[in-house]
This record gives C-alpha cells, structure tokens and sequence, in this order.
C-alpha cells in the first residue's frame, strides 16, 4: 500500500522545506517506493494525533505510523530489504546515526540561523506568528536580527562542516560512490536553505558545494526540481 | 611476514600515547595479525625515511611501508580480507571517514590541549625543548598555561562530543554492537590523555566514558594493560 508521508509545506503546498522532512523524501525515493504527500503545517497536530507527537516528518504505511527522521528511515530499510539499501549494511547503519548525531548538534543548528528568516517569508500569515515566536525564543533573537547576522556568522558555519568538506574532498557521496542515508541526513540541511532563500553558505570552491550539486543531480534531479519559490 | 610497527614512545619503551598510533595498534589486534612494535621517538625520521615523511603511525609489511593511520587502516583491511573487518563493507568504510575526519578536527585538537602537559613529563629530556616548541607554537601559549586552562575548557570540550555521545546513549559502539575502527578513532584520543595524565575529561555518568570502559575491556583487555606510567 502506497506510503503517506507527512512533509512541512509553506505558503504553497509545493513548497518543502524542512530539513529533517527533506531526509525523509531523499530516503522515499532512494528505496523507490510509491509515495504520497500529505501537506502538513505547523501546529497541525491533529492530523498526525496517532503518533503522540506533534511533528514531521511521519509517514503512516499500511496502518502504522512512524514519527523521527531517523526511525522513518530504519523503518523503510527494514519493511523494504529487497529495495536499495539506505546503509548498506548494519556498519554502514551504525555509522550513519554518528552523522544523524553529527548533523542534529552542528549542521542543522548552525543552518537554522542562516534558513529561519527565508522559512518565516514563506509561510501563511496564520503561521507567522506561532513561528516567530518559537523561534525567536530558541534563538534568543529576532528573525530580523538574525537575518542581519547571516553574513558575520558564515566563518564559525564553515569551520563547523570542515569534518563534512574533508570526506567530500576524498570521495563523491558520504556513502561512498553513490549517497546513503547518510548523505540525505546531511544534504536535508542544504536543501532547507536552498528552498526558501538566495542566501548561500559556501564558497564556490567548496568540495561541499559540489556535493550538494551532485546530490541535486541524484535520483532524476529530484531535490532541484524541487520549487525553491511559492 | 610479521608487520612492524613504528609506535611513539616515551620515557619509556614500553609508554605508547599517541592518539593516532594507538588507532593502528588497536587495528591491528582487531585484524589479528602478527606484529612487533619498533618504537619511535620525536624526529627519529631515518627509522621511517622510507615513507618520506616524518611522523608515525608507520608500517612495514614484506617491504612496503605505509604511513598515515587512516592509509593504514585501508592497507589492513585490503592486505588482509579474511580476519576481521576493520569497516564491517564499503558503506562502513566510507563513513567512518567522516568519523576520522570528525576526530582529526574536533576531537583530536580538543583532547590535545588536556594532554600536551602530561605528555611533556613523559618525554625524555632531550625531547622536551622540541615537544615544548612546537606545541607552543601550535597551541599559541605555554604548557604551563595549558595545563591551568584544562578545568575551564571542560564545558567547551563536553559539548563539542555531544554527537559521540548520542550516537554512543543509542548503540555500545560507533560500530554497532561491536567495535569497528570508527571506534578506535574515537578511543584513540581518549588512551592518548588516559596514558599521560590522571586529568578526567568526562563525567562519570557520560555514556562517552561507558564505552570508553567498553574500549579498554575489549580484545583481552588490550588498552586497559597499557602502561600508564613509565
């Protein structure tokens, strides 16, 4: 039975952008199973009442319902062992909960600061407030004053991926030749700024660059198709 | 052919603490290969002038010499594919290069501002004024400095392990269910201050010094019966 995956949607229903939604959706279509999205909103809790949480990504498949980005994707590798792997073996699922851990403390929350402000101009007036609020306490700042801070922050950003830039100088994809989950888990930071602002984080030189193209590229061009404006 | 290995000791033959050769000693009883330690001693470069460099880890096997702990990791698991695998397949061996790439930036650099003091009484006399200059070169301020500074960076260094730790709450090893050398990466850093000083870096509760524990009881034990003291 096809997959119902709920994924954060902006003004548009198109229009994706979160970071751990979009680790889900890279993960969907590297095992390339059938899929349906189901757009969903902040404080939309109703709709995913069978989890006992409040947020996304949740994919609900043949009656049961899996909540936490990295749960979905054990879940998808165990219920479809015959499609391509997201691991590539238990090592392979081992290590990549070290770069899920990784890109939790330091690469989503660096982003954050960078992709807030871009998330907030996207969203309907009915979900601003309830956005600036939360995020304003999280960050202890303004979504204005963050924006202001983009540009002062990018050196501290980009020694924070220097682990991330090392591997992707020594070879394509985390996974190796061809990405992994654990590529999704990394590129989801990515695409999160890519979907709601210009505002660009990397060097032009940077190996992470060129990975986030390629990442673009995999699966059918499937994330750069992906509308980057409402 | 017994493999010999070339070790950092110091005041002692028997007092191994560099943090990358005792990723190689621990890769090596993981594989279970035959080998002897030829200790090594800072700018002792003719023992290794085959490698044409001047640091250790180093190996020599029937005659070719191999330099670099990650370059010698993928010499051991190549050279020998029917002892234990040190990456558990490809995906595992991509993706603990993002672990070693981690360690070499984050975890490496924090933990040798809490070892550089320890590691300097235990060097031999006429070692100190070399080890002296270049760590206080590097570190930009004395080791007597170093050393009153430890307590403060504790808070600083916790956090920057906070992905070591997740990873290590959730699974007994980066590997998994057993160590792969995604761990002996990790460990190494940790021997490295446990060797040279009775500083504690972590907390007694911290899952990271569980594994640790975990660490010096596996392969017999091995790390646990290191001289720590010359």
């Amino acid at each position: 039975m096809t997959i119902r995956f709920f994924d954060l949607c902006g003004v548009s229903e198109a229009h994706r952008f979160s970071p751990n939604c979009w680790r889900t959706r890279m993960a969907l279509i590297h095992k390339g199973v059938a899929f349906e999205t189901v757009p969903w909103r902040f404080q939309e809790t109703g709709k995913i009442a069978a989890t006992g949480q409040g947020r996304v990504p949740v994919i609900e498949h043949d009656g049961r319902w899996v909540h936490d980005s990295w749960v979905i994707a054990g879940y998808l590798e165990d219920a479809f062992p015959d499609r391509p792997s997201l691991f590539g073996g238990a090592a392979g699922r081992a290590l990549a909960r070290f770069v899920n851990d990784w890109a939790d403390t330091v690469l989503n929350p660096g982003m954050a600061r960078f992709a807030a402000p871009g998330v907030y101009e996207w969203l309907r007036e009915e979900e601003k407030p309830y956005f600036r609020r939360t995020r304003e306490e999280r960050f202890g700042t303004t979504l204005e004053a963050l924006a202001q801070e983009r540009a002062g922050r990018l050196p501290a950003f980009r020694q924070a991926i220097e682990p991330l830039r090392l591997t992707l100088s020594a070879q394509p994809f985390l996974g190796g030749a061809a990405p992994l989950y654990a590529d999704h888990i990394a590129f989801g930071a990515f695409q999160w700024l890519r979907c709601v602002s210009d505002f660009e984080v990397l060097e032009g030189h940077d190996p992470v660059a060129a990975w986030r193209e390629r990442m673009l590229d995999a699966y059918g061009a499937a994330a750069r198709q992906a509308p980057t404006r409402p």
